[in-house]
């Protein structure tokens, strides 16, 4: 939950006026997101989220974001669409920060989703991943195989802090990727943070898809990855491979995987484990002072990991080729 | 900020089939109150807030609060009012904790209010106190004179560290309150802990009151010398004598205080003061491990404190007789 910067009324107020909204009625600030300020606004032409951007998101990046929810909605993507203001700019600012407006979406996210769910999720990534073809602006994955060398040092002194024997873990794991990551795969725009959070469903059905702020240009297989993560582990740690099936199965209905992209998931796999457990782990060791965030367990992805660790092939996930 | 249960979508289901609400359509756990665990629930039906109460909030204390949110409504307050479920109940329970639906009230609190801002807020109390009269049940003010020995002794030995000299400050100031705290005065119900968070604006005019949970029956006169403390001072610490001057004259317009209530006024802003002091001070000396909430500054009420102990009269404070 993140609330970093408080929007006074009058600030505010001056920055609703360089839109058409009408006046303020209401502004709360929302526990969602961890790296931005969200507040629910409700305005005289409806109800929408304020975004203010904080110190982790790179300003350049956001005419990516916000295009990219645009073209994906014009696609047939629901997700939240940037509100322009009398200029025709989406992104201004508040508070010092750039900010943006976006529309309000209805739906709720599961804590504990079931197969039917993870169907309805890989079928949404395929969806989405199809969206995204064609759209102009690229953004290359800051949080792909390249960056988490970096990540990795920067923890490095105090992981086994964490548990003993983890900064081991992590050049071994980081060594072995690097021997073997697939550089061939079809590519495209991918979300990378297709988190249960950021997935909505209405009366059983996905309704939108939330938080483009991690999305970028990079190997679509890997957002699958990402979400047999995310999605098909159960809360003692144990992989579902029923939820794994639907999420596979899900995607296929959309979109076939080549026998290029199959024989790769379990290396994408364990690289996406990787990937979160050494965002976690620098957080965990990195909590600012006065920090309103509970960093996340790095742990829950040092058990994922060694799951994948012992996977064999994409069948281990739910694959029945 | 607040939001220290998680509520899971099934639970929230089961929760809302007992209402009348239609269907969750969304539900967002915003940063309000510190006590409780606030939503932001939208139904087929409209928007709401769904509390959660925590710990802190003794349960048998929730009919004096929701029984009063009506009861103002009723003789014209404009605050949340309880939703009643199928079984005409306000009161339910959700993720193991006592749990009422509100209505949704528009409205801005103003982070740096200015005098008429006051004068609002004064008219606004002496109404609160007028609709109060006549409400049947009785609530004890745990946090009045009383209830500071047993407060100031449980941080007594830590004191110091937050400010050298603190523990005896708070002491010497405890036997001056209760050697001249008044007994006599009007009494009635008061809201207690009426901050600028607390009121709300719309377009110039004070929209409604919220946060009733402090609410209980004690000397009326102690509510604007809560008042006097959270309103008319500036960030810079000094007191804005047009602020307290709008206060007061803004309650007297609605009700006029006796001599009795004006000579009282210096003792109760000190007791106000050290009531909030000795609060923050104990949470600040005890925040729980994993806390989301951070802990407000108890020195900017010991810095209030000092300004009340030189006040000779209410007309230090604006008061024009």
């Amino acid at each position: 939950m993140a609330v970093y910067t408080e929007v006074t009324d009058e600030d505010l107020a001056i920055f609703l006026a360089t839109y058409d909204l009408g006046a303020v009625l209401s502004c709360k600030g929302i526990a969602e997101g961890v790296e931005n300020s969200n507040y629910l606004l409700h305005t005289e032409a409806g109800y929408f989220i304020l975004t203010l951007y904080e110190k982790r998101v790179n300003e350049t990046d956001l005419p990516f974001f916000l295009g990219l929810m645009e073209h994906l909605a014009e696609r047939g993507i629901t997700c939240p669409q940037p509100v322009k203001n009398r200029q025709g700019e989406a992104l201004g600012r508040l508070c010092e920060r750039p900010a943006v407006i976006v529309t309000f979406l209805d739906g709720m996210s599961v804590k504990r989703p079931d197969p039917k769910h993870c169907a309805m999720v890989g079928e949404g990534l395929a969806l989405l991943h199809r969206a995204g073809e064609g759209f102009a602006i690229t953004r290359r994955n800051a949080l792909s195989i390249d960056g988490w060398g970096p990540l990795a040092r920067a923890s490095e002194a105090r992981a086994d802090e964490v548990l003993p024997g983890l900064a081991v873990t992590i050049a071994e794991e980081l060594a072995w990727l690097q021997a073997r990551w697939p550089q061939d795969l079809p590519r495209g725009v991918i979300h990378a943070d297709l988190f249960p959070d950021n997935v909505f469903f209405l009366t059983g059905k996905l309704s939108g898809v939330i938080d483009f702020y991690f999305a970028c240009n990079d190997t679509l297989a890997y957002d699958i990855a990402i979400c047999l993560n995310c999605w098909c582990f159960e809360q003692n740690g144990s992989f579902n491979i029923t939820k794994g099936m639907g999420l596979i199965n899900g995607y296929e209905r959309v979109r076939k995987l080549s026998d290029a992209e199959i024989d790769a998931l379990p290396v994408l796999a364990r690289g996406a484990a990787l990937r979160f457990m050494l965002t976690r782990l620098y957080d965990w060791l990195n909590v600012p002072p006065g920090a309103l965030v509970k960093p996340k367990d790095p742990l829950e992805y040092v058990r994922k990991l060694r799951f994948h660790q012992h996977v064999t092939s994409a069948r281990d996930y739910g694959l029945l080729r």
